[in-house]
């Protein structure tokens, strides 16, 4: 129940930042609601794609786009309203990426698939939807530019197998993955942690 | 029989466009024919891909790929002639539209989907092809930018879906809304009706 | 034996000019091993979300992810190494694209696909990764500009098909593909054969 109310929070987090991402690219009101719609829902989509997982979240629940939809035009209209709000919805959008690593775990964990294949599912859940978004708007993703995402990503997919397999509660598995990856991406915010750049100037072409 | 040479028109045509931009971007023969298979196929197979509807359009019948690839070498030896046909590139682009979205939704309908996803189903595969092939150029998707391309689809879709609820018979409602569908948008060209845009321009990264 | 050989080095050298790639990017280290992770699988997994052909080669077999992963991050250890490199690098991608594309065209003979389908789905295995790896560092692909590459991959993939429609042995038939395929791409390297390029100055929009 608590989890089904994070999983609304999420979208309509990533719905609401791809909003703003397209409004300064300054796309019309439909550009705004699809793209909302493919980043919000574009993880879990790419995830089910991917491992043949059908049907697809939005097609098995098709309210799912309303919902996406609303968010991105109450984006439009609460606009001015949100600038203040920047640090409220970086950290909703830290508890979006854990809660979509968990659900995406927990698909490739019912399919039966292996250790490895659970947690690339939650990273693919949980990122690749702002992957889609960037390259919509013609930019280098910033998963792959020096933010601790992909990797809380992993963590708490790793949290959240190895709580299971130590045979915990669902429940507490859920709680503890939850407020271990909020907290580590919160602290990679705050602190500004960043990952090693891999620089290498050399043009072969 | 008709809607099928419709759809004809609507693949070349889908095909001319891109091979046009391809040539702006001064691709090669063979990445001509490419961008040209993504941009009039990748609709239909995007669509199919996301409801898990196999085997994709073009595997079932392979020569949609000779079509397109004729299409594309024509329009490499006829380029300098096309610049004429501006306008009638636009409005059989309109008509393919709405074919594009007329399939789209009769391959949800078949699959029992609701009318969401129906809808849904008719503008993914009328307008995916053109975000292929903007983001194989670089560009940020004219879908997303002020004209009237996904809305015309979604309108087309629900006057269908509509036709069919009403109980009229296929082939009129089919016709009825190629006609609508195809005059909104012909009309959004010539009078140049914009959606409006959404301009945000705090960058908060 | 031998194929499987040349399998695990087509990986491994997609891996590394994906990560060389991220470089010129400066990417993160996270970053460097999922560009990776996307050229070097990414072909396959297109090929058979396209086809419909489930579980995924990755899914299947889980350390080939071991096995990218490890390659982009040898990649960014001995990077100051690689410069010396660059030909026995191109050599090793001619290798690679000629042994992707017979594993796509095995694929899709395998479904009883018919042809045309096979020599596609041969190019798409082959291609298809440098394309996404192009896409997500937001540069035009490379594919499309001028080098022969996807038309090694058709002919290796119409040498092997019409090999196997001759009755030849197998055996003789991948080492034939892999020689000519490899010398085409070879001799296009040093000799600088390009395709010729369709140039057209209009814009329409």
């Amino acid at each position: 129940m608590l989890f089904l109310t994070l999983f609304y929070v999420a979208i309509i987090v990533e719905a609401m930042t791809a909003a703003l991402s397209a409004g300064r690219r300054r796309m019309d009101w439909v550009g705004v609601c699809l793209l909302a719609c493919a980043t919000a829902l574009g993880g879990g989509s790419t995830r089910d794609v991917l491992l043949g997982h059908y049907p697809l979240p939005w097609v098995a629940h098709p309210h799912y786009l309303v919902v996406v939809v609303a968010a991105a035009i109450a984006t439009i209209i609460l606009a001015r309203f949100l600038d203040r709000l920047k640090t409220l919805f970086l950290l909703l959008d830290a508890l979006g990426l854990v809660v979509f690593s968990i659900i995406g775990c927990n698909v490739a964990l019912e399919m039966g698939q292996p250790v490895l294949i659970v947690i690339v599912a939650g990273m693919i859940t949980g990122c690749t939807g702002g992957v889609i978004r960037d390259i919509l708007c013609n930019e280098v993703p910033l998963l792959f530019r020096g933010e601790l995402y992909a990797s809380v990503s992993i963590v708490a997919g790793v949290i959240y197998v190895g709580g299971l397999h130590l045979g915990l509660m669902h429940e507490v598995v859920v709680l503890v993955t939850i407020a271990l990856g909020f907290t580590l991406r919160a602290l990679a915010i705050l602190r500004k942690w960043q990952m090693p750049s891999f620089v290498y100037n050399k043009d072969w072409h």
